[in-house]
């Protein structure tokens, strides 16, 4: 969804360096949906309409833009519905109806439980049977670009015993891939893993902002609540799960053997490559660029979206067009691979160096974070980008 | 929000045993607040219209309402804007943006803690020093009336150590009450607890069904997800803040004393009678009157609604119109106090026996939970009611 200069908010997609204005090639009668669906705020008109229609503008917007084809020029709308990606507003996608956020890293949850619960067995008994997620706060899930308030809040003092109040010294982020959906389904009815792709539209990168010692000190025995909910950034482009098909490949085992419900066919793990660029304001005065400070991949993951999907909903809760479904943070094997802060730097007690010379164990005030995701380009295959989501940290209020 | 017999969804208000088509009184010219926001399917566009808006209209219904007015007859507007609440339909009074559940009774917590967590401390070290809580499932929240399908999930059975899966055999029910977001907040402003009246418009009554078995297996660490996301029942009326002022009262004594920005001035505890009526099909099919199985006040609860608000947003995190915040179990001292069954029947080791000679532990299929509230109608006190909210337990999918 973007925003040209001067004009309405409306759906596009993304040719290279440019949007191509959707809104625009329906109203010229040329995509096989309704132009409302497009001539709108957000992509949630469209995805209600169904895979069927999904797959088929996808195909559809492919022939348009395939050398030779004139239609687009015949219309008038070469090059007045192609912007440049730099000369509009990229805005929020999707009007978030429920987020959920799972915890679906084998080796995030491991770390985590090492660092939140020291001494005790990292994974919980219930880990490898079900994917443990919970709700976040759709109406903070903000798009990229959004400045990121730094959250006040009680965190336990270790020494005091008793909680302060006062700007988080902890806030971390977690790289994470969401799903968002298109088709809602009914009360009562769970859906099935099979039928997860009738559902599923397509795939964002999530960034879920986290403050450490708010969350510490909040959590038990409810989960997580104020250290989440003051922002999660969303990637602007959707992608397609159809565009993702030749980057899919087999799960990773899962021991011991899941529920029936759990069972998934085919290849739902997604070789997408992901990394997490941190860029100080020290290293922005320098004019240094970005460091990178993780590099991962999405198939590590060890629960797949059909198995999140069907668990989210073997109960009979329904979906509905626009939930934001999250994987969690995306951790692989090695400590350069780590999705947060708090892993990366072990708790704060190993920090970064970083090339101005400065250290980070949590963000300071003035950090940009920017998510970027892809699958291939490499030996051939096309390649497939996510894009970026970014934020930037600002100073707490003063007031509290 | 009701729906006459062959008529749209519009915006009410209770008179007695009848509902004041308020799309119609508002399209004569009678009320001061734009006609749209009442011939709308949810109170949201009304509620974003701010206090002063509100109270307006409350006040300008009351006087048009008064013996003696002959405002709407000379409208045109007698007897036909009047329908009987029973027919009509009552619907789903807003569209629901987040819903937050807090934790908020001190009788409640201490309970659920000593049956979660036999041995332990019940209530957790932070429970005094913050108003728990965690985002529960927006798309779930139905109206009174819609039937509760039985979940199905993971449990763990305490002999094998291994969770199976199969309908929830600790279905409960939660009695709560919520208050109603009218006007929301800037991302990164917290919002003051002095501030709660300009935000909060009014209040519903909330069930919030859990299964106890799916919760117990799951809620470690990120809290309750499939436990308590396939439903929560809301009353139709949402009672008006304005309405309950004089049912406010101090309230309770809080130790250690809360930190500077969880104060609140003013009585904010609210007197408000509750009861919780089981109905089983066995008492149906003889006749025979639903049972109250609990009495209990709202008084009772340690947090209050300024506290809440100012606690969910501390952390600049937003409101929106249609915000959902649930008081969490509402529990007295007594066990004929307590808000669920899993306390009433004690784990369920203490079954409560109903007159038809059946005994329950928690709810089988085919019974009928009603939780109903009132303020007043005592000590010449007027009386304001909120009506009921009710729920049918229907068997679980034979799927899965």
């Amino acid at each position: 969804v973007f925003q040209p200069a001067g004009g309405q908010l409306r759906v596009g997609v993304a040719i290279g360096e440019h949007v191509l204005d959707l809104a625009a090639v329906a109203a010229a009668g040329l995509l096989p949906a309704d132009p409302a669906a497009f001539a709108a705020p957000s992509l949630n008109a469209f995805l209600a309409l169904g895979r069927a229609t999904w797959t088929a503008t996808r195909r559809r917007v492919g022939e348009l833009l395939t050398a030779g084809n004139t239609e687009l020029r015949a219309a008038g709308l070469v090059p007045g519905a192609l912007h440049p990606q730099d000369a509009v507003h990229l805005c929020l996608p999707v009007e978030v109806a429920d987020y959920v956020d799972f915890y679906s890293s084998l080796e995030h949850a491991t770390n985590l439980g090492r660092l939140f619960r020291p001494g005790g067995e990292p994974l919980l008994p219930n880990w490898r049977h079900l994917p443990v997620a919970y709700h976040g706060r759709a109406g903070t899930v903000v798009p990229s670009g959004t400045p990121i308030v730094r959250p006040c809040g009680q965190r336990l003092s270790p020494r005091a015993g008793e909680p302060s109040f006062g700007p988080s010294t902890r806030l971390d982020i977690e790289l994470e891939v969401g799903f968002v959906v298109g088709v809602g389904s009914r009360l009562g009815t769970p859906v099935p893993a099979a039928d997860a792709a009738e559902h599923i539209f397509g795939l964002v990168l999530v960034n879920d902002w986290s403050a450490r010692d708010i969350q510490a000190w909040e959590y038990q025995p409810l989960g997580p609540f104020l250290g989440k909910s003051f922002a999660t950034s969303i990637s602007p482009w959707v992608v397609p799960l159809d565009a993702l098909a030749p980057f899919r490949a087999p799960a990773r085992p899962q021991d011991p053997p899941v529920l029936p419900y759990l069972r998934a066919e085919g290849d739902w793990a997604l070789d997408l490559d992901l990394l997490v660029e941190l860029h100080t304001a020290g290293m922005a005065a320098r004019g240094l660029p970005p460091e990178v400070i993780s590099r991962t991949n999405l198939r590590h993951v060890y629960w797949t979206m059909p198995q999140q999907l069907a668990h989210a909903t073997v109960n009979g809760a329904s979906l509905r067009t626009g939930d934001l479904f999250a994987s969690g943070t995306v951790s692989g094997p090695e400590p350069g691979t780590y999705g947060s802060l708090i892993e990366l730097t072990w708790g704060g007690t190993q920090p970064l160096r970083l090339p101005d010379g400065s250290e980070r164990a949590f963000l300071e005030d003035g950090d940009t974070v920017t998510l970027r995701g892809w699958c291939g380009g490499d030996g051939g295959r096309p390649r497939v980008g996510f894009g970026a989501v970014s934020g930037q940290v600002q100073p707490a209020p003063l007031s509290g």
